[in-house]
């Protein structure tokens, strides 16, 4: 039995043992600064602010230096003017959609990280907002935007809303279940009309910060093609002439064989132009030579069917050129965009190797022979940068990429080097066409001249090259 | 003084009390489930797994629908093409990194959320991974992609690995030190060569998961324009032509009243092509009567400037034709794709409103004249949808939306509608072009029947809009 000094002892240590607890109870709950027990770290571990420049990138040995082709009195002005457009083109394609962001840890803040993509001037409710920290009395957040104005709705009597209808937003309450319900219900409104954008939004809670993403799009029209019931309407053959009607017409009467009704789109800049007659044949004079690409650009210009097959004038159909082999691997992968196949055995794919480089220097490009995978269900096809000049495409994706007109001469890999990033390229060994023969008696004079420049269109080229492109040495 | 017994009770009460403060401090720090003072509250509020899909939408009064311009027999089987094409839309354009995803409360993990791109095939360290957790005796992340694999350095001894070069990555230690720097040294590898494409890894430890974007794109190269040093280098004059040579003619000396030098390329569809001359001049023959938009699109195809002028054949360059000042306001906007500008005062500016709608009706589209914002440094110069047909244009973004050459009569809104979303449209008032009268004796009578070609035409074009561009209805 304890004595009542005993007593009083045993009273006064328990007490002190409840208010130790109570102190430590509280304690962990305030988060109070210098707290005995610090139980979750908020170590913020440097963090990258951005993705690093690339920097220089290494021409491979035999990779010829663009710059040797421009002449020195050229040189300081051609650079100068290469930057300018080289700017304007990070402004076109660089946004805060670009920017390295991080989500932070133990942070009580929920939010939107990917997908949160608003029509611009219209209201959306922000989703998934949400503040889940430890009990206090009073909680408060702030939201805050740059290209925007953030909008809630009014708060009932246990909380306080400022800046509805502005760029910042504060909401604050002593109840987190009010809070949340208010956070629930804030809406973005982007300020301006813009296409393709983004703003970023800064969420705040105490000593945590979050960062989130917000895209602004204006939704695209879907522009769609009638697939129609046969090849016909599916199809249309391209192709460009210059003085070569002979091989034209074995080409045009080799297709017909085959091909009875399809649509054929000739681009002719022949010195001087003769008529092609026949159904369902559409051809188009050009200025005398006026170019390669610059035919090319015109016939698929002029295409009206989801998908176009890229020949040459001097190519053959033959009972193993069926294009319907080839809408069959486009139409089974979606993502598609060109579809290389056989002259005569000869596939040509080849993969570009392309590295940005210094911002000043430029980049550096290699052509090499390689392919990647095969499309999954058609082993027979491979994934690759480029093909061979036979080939369907997609319409609407070749159109986007071009073939440029300042190519007159000799030119191919070029609509592939536009093209990369853009256009899923693939080739199929299954179908196959035929090469009609390059023999003296098939080819008038002046051809040769025109089809074999020589240097000077080599150096046009890596001159165009060196601007154009934005590049500082290719690899062929 | 106390006695030896008192001494000996008081021993034991602050054994007690520091056995339970120990109690408690292991308790907070082991997170053990049922712990007495849980004060991190782990509440997951029910989120969005995806943006909600777009639900039907209502054509406003006036709106022509669509489906009523479809013959019966051929009505099912259009409807079942289209729906067949629009699915193979979004194939194309949706991916992993339109998904919705959240970055929940409390976690003791940190990823980055937005920002890391990746080249296909190309081993990229992964910035910002770490765990921060509360002390253990150890500690055991998961980390696992599906389109790729992960792999990190040979751990130290007091750590294991397991799943390098793999697609799920185990990496534990007892020291969170070693565990981080692991963390700070995981790469991942896409598998497969894609140009535009996203993983989602997953993050995991204990109770907590983060899923973040992975971004794999080909690096496109830049296509640039190099403007030179006059008004010539950067921009073309492009006009289609049509029964009225005697108009042309007008344009073109109008032209050359003031800018001598200027390239101008005209498509000529005439029933009876005559030979235009004159230096910098391009002249394209088309089959007869091929169409407005056929045109348009082969003028487009074949302008090497960074920026064309669109002109109608019936137009009149005067001393407020003035194209340096639109050049102006491109150059100093580089996001902008059109500016358009007055014919005669006529401005045209007008903005699209589109719905996607519910997936198997179609979209809703009205036109409505009415502008958005002025542009920055050009009070003069607003943003719109589309304008009036005296527009300069970079001639790449033209391109990429094309003029689609199905449309062989009357078209003008077209061009804007399958440029909603990709086209940045701006309407300035104080560039000005003449119009030449629409006399009786200027126009020869073919011309009207052509120009004017009645109800067959309007109910083409809407039968058109229904499949092409997916849509319930229009309003003009």
């Amino acid at each position: 039995m304890l004595s009542s000094s005993s007593r009083l002892q045993l009273m006064a240590v328990v007490s002190v043992i409840i208010l130790m607890l109570s102190l430590l109870y509280f304690t962990n709950l305030c988060n109070c600064p210098g707290e005995l027990f610090s139980t979750t770290p908020k170590l913020r571990s440097s963090l990258p602010r951005n993705l690093s420049l690339p920097g220089q990138c290494t021409c491979p040995a035999g990779s010829q230096l663009l710059k040797n082709y421009i002449p020195e009195d050229e040189y300081e002005d051609l650079v100068q003017r290469r930057a300018k457009e080289f700017q304007q083109y990070k402004t076109r394609t660089a946004s805060v959609l670009s920017r390295l962001l991080f989500a932070l840890p133990n942070s009580p803040l929920q939010y939107p990280i990917q997908g949160y993509v608003v029509r611009p001037l219209t209201s959306t409710l922000i989703p998934g907002l949400g503040l889940h920290a430890e009990k206090r009395s009073s909680y408060k957040v702030t939201l805050s935007v740059s290209k925007g104005i953030l909008t809630t709705h009014t708060p009932p009597e246990e909380a306080m809303v400022k800046g509805s209808g502005e760029n910042k937003l504060i909401i604050e309450s002593s109840s987190l279940l009010t809070l949340n319900d208010l956070l629930a219900k804030v809406s973005y409104t982007s300020s301006e009309y813009h296409i393709n954008t983004g703003d970023l939004a800064t969420f705040q809670f105490e000593n945590d910060e979050a960062v989130f993403p917000i895209a602004i799009k204006q939704p695209q029209i879907p522009v769609l093609y009638d697939m129609g019931t046969d090849i016909n309407s599916q199809v249309t053959i391209a192709t460009k002439t210059f003085l070569r009607y002979k091989q034209l017409r074995v080409l045009v009467d080799s297709i017909r064989q085959f091909y009875s009704n399809i649509n054929i789109i000739i681009a002719d800049d022949s010195l001087e132009p003769e008529k092609i007659t026949g159904e369902n044949i559409q051809h188009y004079i050009m200025p005398p030579a006026q170019g390669w690409f610059a035919g090319r650009n015109l016939a698929v210009s002029q295409v009206t069917t989801k998908y176009f097959l890229w020949v040459d004038d001097d190519f053959l159909f033959t009972e193993k050129t069926k294009i319907e082999k080839l809408a069959e691997v486009m139409e089974a992968v979606p993502e598609l965009d060109v579809v290389g196949a056989s002259v005569n055995g000869n596939r040509f794919p080849f993969a570009l190797v392309y590295e940005e480089g210094e911002e000043n220097e430029g980049g550096c490009l290699s052509r090499k022979f390689r392919k990647f995978q095969p499309l999954p269900g058609y082993p027979q096809c491979t994934v690759a940068n480029g093909v061979v000049n036979f080939f369907l495409a997609r319409t609407d994706a070749a159109q986007r990429v071009g073939f440029d007109p300042k190519l007159q001469r000799q030119a191919h890999s070029e609509f592939f080097m536009d093209g990369l990033g853009t256009l899923l390229v693939a080739t199929c060994g299954d179908v196959v066409i035929g090469h009609q023969p390059k023999t003296a008696d098939n080819t008038v004079p002046e051809y040769r001249k025109f089809r074999y420049p020589g240097r000077s269109d080599t150096e046009f080229k890596l001159k165009l090259h060196f601007f154009k492109n934005h590049l500082k040495c290719i690899k062929y």
